[in-house]
C-alpha cells in the first residue's frame, strides 16, 4: 500500500533558515518590451508578479501537500527584465524547525504563472524554465550554493 | 498610476474549452530510480503530485491574481518517469466565458514542487523547466498547438 | 502506477440537484444540558457549528480532492439538541453538472468538528457517527432516498 | 434557537449584475505625499491595494460565510490619492442568480486594509471610513444609485 | 520599477504584543431594531459576526499581501447595538516577532461585511465607518493608545 | 447575547503535544475488495485519502471557526482496509500552547469525506462512524487515553 507522509520534524532545532531560489519566463523580444513600457492591456507586470509570489509564498503549506507550516520572517521576490524575458529571484526567511526552500521556489514559479496569465494574450509560445534552488543555509545538512 | 486590472469577459460567449500544460523535473537518475522504486522518505510521489496537481488547478484563482473563477469540469494530471526525471501533463476542461490555460499550466506546476519537495532531500540540484501550454482549444481565438 | 482521477462531467446535462446529509456527536448528558443553557466556555455552539457548516460547504472542492467546483444555491444546516447529543442535517442545492452529496456531507462534518471542538474542554469521549447520505436528487442516476 | 442560513436563490433568475462600491482611507497628509512620491518602505502601495481587492472580490464567499458563491466576469479597484489620503472604488459584474454587492465592498475593504497595512509604520491615527455600496444594477430589485 | 516587500522581521524580539480595533455599522433605526429582535431573515446577525470576524483574523496574512503569519493566541470580536447601528470592537493577541494591528483590523472589517450582507435586503443605504487601531501593545515603538 | 469566543491561550506553556483520532467508513463487501483490487474509476482511494487528511489537518483553523493556528510539526494519516471497509488513524504534533485533538480529528474525518467521494458512485449507503480521541498528552490537563 502506498506510503505518503510528512517528515517529522519534532526533534530538529529552530534555527535561522534562508533559501533562495530562480526561474525564467521566456518571451517574444516585443512583449519584453511591452512589459517594460507598461503598455500590456492587464498592467502593470511586474507589480502584480511580485505580490503573487509574496502571497504563494504564505500559502506553500497550502499548496504543497506535504510541506509544513512555518512563520516567515521575509520573503522577497524580484523579477528582472533580461534580454530574453524576465528573470525572477526570490528569498524566503524563517525561524523554525525546518528549511524554506519549497517557500522561496513556490514563489518564483507563482510569480511565473502570473507573468504568463498577464502577457498570454500577446504570446501563446512562452516558456518557464530553470526553476532551481540557489541557496540554501541554516539547517543540519549545511550550507548549499548551486553551480554556476 | 500603475494600472492593474482583470480582463472583462461578461460579453465572451459561453463555450467549452480544453487546455494542456506540460513541465519537466529533471534530476539524477539514482533519485528517477528511487521514485519508480517507491523508496523515497515521503513516499508515493507520483500519486502526491497528481492530487497536488489537481486541487491546485480548482485554486487558480486564488494563486494567479488575474485569473477569473471557472467551473473546472476535468482535470487530469498525468505523470510519467522517463530518462531525466519526471515529465508532467496536465489537461483542463470547461464551459465557460474564458479559456483554462492557466488552470493547466497551474496543474503541472505544482505537480512539479510537489515532486520537488519529496525528492528534495535526496537531490539538491533538480530542476523544474518546460513549462509550457501544449494545446488550446474553444476560444474566441481559434485552436492552437504548440511546436513540437 | 497509480491512476487518480476528477471524473470528466463536461457533457452531463446541467440539472437542478439536491443533497441531504445527516450526523450525529455523542455525548454525555450534562453536556448536552450545558449546550442548551448556553454556559460552555467557547459559548453559542449551534450558532457556531451552523456557521462552520455553510463556511465548509462552500469549500467543499478545496477540502475534498477530486470534487468539482460547484454554484451552490443554498445551504441550510440545522443542529438539533436530542437525547443523546446533538443531530445535525444539511441541505445543499445547486443547478450544474454534478451533485451536492460531498457539500452535504461536509457540511454535517464539520458542523460536527466544530461541536467537537467547543465542547471538548468538558468531555473527552464524544464521538462523531452515522455520517450519511439522506436523500439526492436530480441526477442522472434518479432520487435515492436512504432505508430509515 | 439561533437561525442562522443562506438565502436560497435557486429560482432566481441568471441576470447580468453590476455593483460599485467606494471606501475611503484618512491619513496625515505628509504620509499621503509619500505614497504619492513612493517613498514608503513596503513600496508602491496602490498597485498592492489593486492586486489585494482584486484577490478578496474573488474570494468573497471564504470571508463572508453567507455569501452565495459567484463566477465573477470582471473585478476593477481603482484607488485614487486625494486631499485627505486615498478613496478607492471598485466595480464588480457577474452573470448570476444574485447580486455582486459584496464582491464590491469586500474588494474596497480590503484595499482599504492593505493601504493602512503599508503605510500604518508612518501614521498610527489613520481610519477606514464610508465603507458604502454607490450602485447596483440587474436583480429583481431594480436598480439603485445611493444619493450623493 | 515598483518596489514591493514584506519587512524583513527576522533580527526583532520575540514579545507578547496585542492590538484592539473599532469599526461601526451604521443603518437605519428599523433595521437595527430588526436585529436586536433577531426577525431578520439570513438569521442571528451579532453571531455570525462574530465567527466571521475570527476567522477573518486568522486569515489575515492570505487576505492582506504583506502581513506575515503568526500564531495568534486569542482573538475576541465583541459586537454591540448602539443609537445608530452596531459598533464592533475586536482584540487579537499573540506571542510573536511583529504586531497584531493588522488581525484585529482584519476582524472588525470582515465582521461589518457580514453584518452588511445579512441586512441588506433590508437596507442599502448602510455604511461601514471609523474603523480604526484603539491601542496597541508589546512592541519596539512602544504602546499606542488613540485619542477619544 | 450570544457570547462566541476563542479561548485565551496566551498564558499556557510551549509543551510538545500530540493527539491520535480514529474514524471507520463502512461500505459493502464489494466496494470494499474494489478499493483493494484498485479498480474504481477516481483511482487510487487511499493514497488520496492520505493526502487530503493531512493537507486538512493543516487547514484545520481555517475549517474550525475557533481553533488556534500551529506550527504541526507532524501529521501521519494511516488508512487500513477491514472488514467492513476502511479504518482511519491519524496522528498529529506540535510543540505550541494548546493541544492537536482538532487537527487529528480533521484529518481522520476529511480522509474519510474523499473515500466517500471517490467510492460513492459504487455504494450509496456508506457510513462514516466512530469518529473519536484515542489518545493525547501533553498538556496541562494530563494524558488521556480512550476506554477500548
Amino acid at each position: 500500500m502506498s506510503e505518503i507522509r510528512m517528515i517529522d520534524v519534532g526533534n530538529k532545532p529552530v534555527t535561522r533558515r534562508r533559501a533562495v531560489a530562480y526561474a525564467h519566463v521566456a518571451m517574444s523580444e516585443d512583449v519584453r518590451d511591452r512589459i517594460r513600457a507598461g503598455t500590456l492591456p492587464k498592467g502593470d507586470v511586474l507589480a502584480v508578479a511580485r505580490v503573487a509570489g509574496i502571497m504563494a509564498a504564505k500559502r506553500t503549506p497550502d499548496i504543497v501537500p506535504l510541506c509544513h507550516p512555518l512563520p516567515l520572517s521575509r520573503v522577497d521576490v524580484t523579477p528582472e527584465l533580461d534580454d530574453s524575458g524576465v528573470a525572477i529571484t526570490a528569498a524566503a526567511e524563517t525561524t523554525a524547525q525546518t528549511g524554506v526552500e519549497m517557500e522561496a521556489l513556490t514563489a518564483v514559479s507563482v510569480a511565473c504563472l502570473t507573468i504568463y496569465d498577464m502577457v498570454k494574450a500577446a504570446d501563446r509560445a512562452m516558456r518557464i524554465e530553470g526553476i532551481r534552488l540557489l541557496e540554501k543555509s541554516g539547517g543540519r545538512s549545511g550550507a548549499y550554493t548551486a553551480e554556476p
